[in-house]
């Protein structure tokens, strides 16, 4: 298949929003000059969750402070990503692999496992398979984790003003959340550590070292 | 435990609203004379989904009519029936309970085993896995389910206005959900079947029937 999944993951902070517009434009120039049939038919940035309109209700859900006395369970957490996962895969992702785009996508799998899993500590076997059941078995095909420590990230995001009901969420609870991507970075393939400490630019050069190997095997590039 | 979950099941137009008030009123007459220890603290009406300040929005986002070319997927569609019940049983039910309160809940688990398990054909084990998950294993002390055939179900919401998504399923979809309510009404203890067709007064002087023998069980009434 053309279509490639890249996905963006790290804790608040970690600049995977900025990164990804970063790859978009060098991933646009890359493929600027010709055509061939086995290039990528485009790119496409998205996320998860809210990449839909149903998902940026569920997003509403999720990320709101809480309001009065009644907070979000993390039962109810947990299958609110999964259910924003289960849209965003069949009426996104899954049309834009089959007709070859290249998706950059700010959170996937890899995040449930990291928050629910080792933030809110809920069973990772669960976990799986309410990943398995939402993706119906769809792998990213690379993963970027930005890595950053939990006090430099929790810092450049208290500037951006009103923090939501995730990144109010204790400091333990990030240090967990971080050792979550940890444990998968050294799992898995194609699970990539990136430096998100450095400069916005020398991050992006560290990123499109790695998906420039990724593009020579998948387009002979 | 004082508290009680009577849940009331059925197919659109069955009645549950209508005969939720009216067993309402006939409790709060049952109870009125005399308050000894081990009666019901009062009588609480919910429902799923939309029992709680954050189901309401997850309610939203199951029962509007698809707008543009989204359609909610059948497995999105499950995950949030399962997050809408897992934040009302931690948040309504359990404490209702807990402080000796009768709940009288419109829909609970048997409604996603009917309407996703046998309407939507979705994997039944997978469906018995959310519906633990979501109740945390609490289970309805009785379910009424209003017996209606689909034909007479449908002509009575019709004059109701616009359908809402569910409603709008095609005919073959609602015959499946009401075998799948009538495959647990004869597989269940604690599941009872009432004859919906009847007039309004009729069906609730079954139900009180019915409700009187589990009253007589549970405070020895």
């Amino acid at each position: 298949m053309r279509g490639k999944l890249i996905v963006f993951e790290g804790i608040e902070g970690s600049g995977k929003t900025t990164q990804i517009q970063y790859l978009r434009q060098w991933l646009d120039q890359t493929f600027v000059n010709g055509k061939p049939a086995d290039y990528p038919t485009g790119v496409i940035v998205t996320r998860q969750p809210g990449g839909t309109s149903i998902g940026q209700k569920i997003r509403q859900v999720l990320l709101q402070p809480a309001t009065g006395t009644e907070i979000l369970t993390s039962t109810s957490e947990l299958l609110l990503y999964a259910a924003d996962r289960a849209q965003h895969v069949e009426r996104i992702l899954k049309p834009a692999l089959e007709t070859g785009h290249l998706v950059l996508c700010d959170r996937y799998t890899a995040s449930t496992v990291a928050y629910q899993g080792y933030g809110r500590q809920l069973d990772r076997t669960l976990i799986k398979t309410l990943n398995t059941l939402a993706t119906g078995g769809l792998a990213s095909d690379l993963t970027l984790w930005l890595k950053l420590d939990v006090a430099t990230g929790l810092k450049r995001i208290a500037g951006r003003g009103q923090a939501d009901r995730i990144e109010q969420a204790s400091i333990d609870f990030h240090r967990r959340v971080h050792e979550g991507f940890a444990a998968q970075a050294k799992g898995q393939d194609r699970f990539i550590t990136v430096d998100g400490s450095l400069d916005q630019e020398r991050v992006a050069e560290q990123i499109q070292a790695v998906v420039s190997t990724y593009l020579q095997q998948w387009y002979d590039l």
